[in-house]
């Protein structure tokens, strides 16, 4: 199976007030390598859209030991697991200089026709030069609870929220996500597991509310998300936090 | 003088639905070029601090030939230029893979005092290395006419607005003053000249308001954008557009 890894610098701009690595910025430099390599097995954005049909991710599962720190080189590296008949698994592993994970995230992605913006099963054509694996079974996550509590911010998706391939960059989503917990919580604590399930597609000029709780149980301290519009839930999330 | 020269390649999620870079990404990219040329010197942010200073930037000034491109391969330039008593002149030129310049950015940086917030005199072990030209002269930028109408939109500062370096990124004024035009002038126009002035920092849980309007003279179509609250002006800036 063929695994792609790109080299990174963590740059200023990447990280927030922790020294560390934004949750924004770790997805846009895994979504990144796994372009590249499809670009180079010929798989791009333009064969995939040569079958009407374009990328979404639907699910991140991170688990994160340390995160990456401003000015550190690191490793990311991907690799396409395992696909279905409508779902590919892809994998990445972040690493620091001396090859320590760092985090490893777990993804779905799913094929859309984009015309009638359905889920499409996942051609041979597209998916051969991956050399991932065919299973049968489909892939379970973990549960998100919801968010019983009523507390949330409003956002407004704006223009630079939409990226160069056209859709809401859903990076975004974690800005949303996280934002509301606050500096306090966010300068107190550190994650260590992301549970994001995405169930619809958020567009510019969307007011989104961003609903949010904090429950410290038997997982430890876990804040629970949702992003909702109308009564609507378009993302949900579950993150896990250690007190620094 | 003393050239510092990074090579950088243009990611997605650098780039808006124009499939070119965005301004934050263009500022995160410039400043990071100079922090490196400081480093590279021996004259990083902990061998500023030692004086109890910190650099702000007051002053950006963009010619744009032609916008970074998704995937493209760009080289960023930085100069330090010049220095008088008080600020420091810093330039930034943006280069396509054969050398062509793409954008050129006058920028001028202050030392702050991190008690008391005033502008400090620049301490020549601190400027020496970079080999810039002492001057008398004080550089001035051409006038920003004020936002006269009386449109603006709100936006909260956020947690990923602020940046490791402790501050409200100045990239993310870029932000708030661009989202205001609106989807259809965004796609429609291609900035050509930014001259932007910051008088004040805005703090993280601030509600600002980014007022423009848009004038159609002599200049061409140029957007006028004030940052303010409560009738205070943090960020003034001037762009002219060109239509599509």
């Amino acid at each position: 199976m063929s695994v792609y890894t790109i080299e990174h610098e963590v740059a200023y701009y990447e990280c927030d007030i922790n020294q560390t690595m934004t949750f924004p910025a770790m997805i846009g430099t895994a979504i990144k390598a796994s372009e590249e390599q499809s670009d180079q097995l010929g798989r791009g954005t333009d064969f995939v859209h040569q079958f009407g049909l374009t990328w979404v991710i639907t699910n991140y599962l991170m688990k994160i030991t340390r995160l990456p720190q401003v000015g550190e080189k690191i490793s990311i590296s991907t690799q396409a697991v395992a696909y279905n008949k409508y779902f590919c698994y892809r994998n990445f592993w972040f690493r620091d200089a001396k090859g320590n994970e760092l985090l490893s995230v777990e993804t779905v992605f799913v094929l859309m026709d984009m015309t009638n913006r359905k889920m499409s099963s996942v051609p041979e054509e597209i998916i051969a030069p991956y050399e991932s694996e065919k299973i049968k079974q489909i892939k379970r996550y973990p549960k998100i609870d919801k968010v019983e509590s009523g507390q949330h911010l409003q956002y407004r998706v704006r223009f630079y929220d939409i990226d160069s391939n056209q859709h809401v960059n859903n990076a975004m989503y974690f800005n949303w996500m996280i934002d509301v917990l606050g500096y306090d919580f966010l300068t107190d604590h550190v994650p260590e597991t992301v549970n994001v399930r995405f169930d619809k597609e958020v567009e510019y000029g969307n007011m989104i509310e961003s609903h949010y709780e904090i429950v410290e149980g038997e997982k430890g301290i876990e804040s629970r998300h949702e992003i909702r519009m109308q009564d609507q839930t378009y993302c949900q999330a579950a993150i896990t936090w250690r007190k620094k």
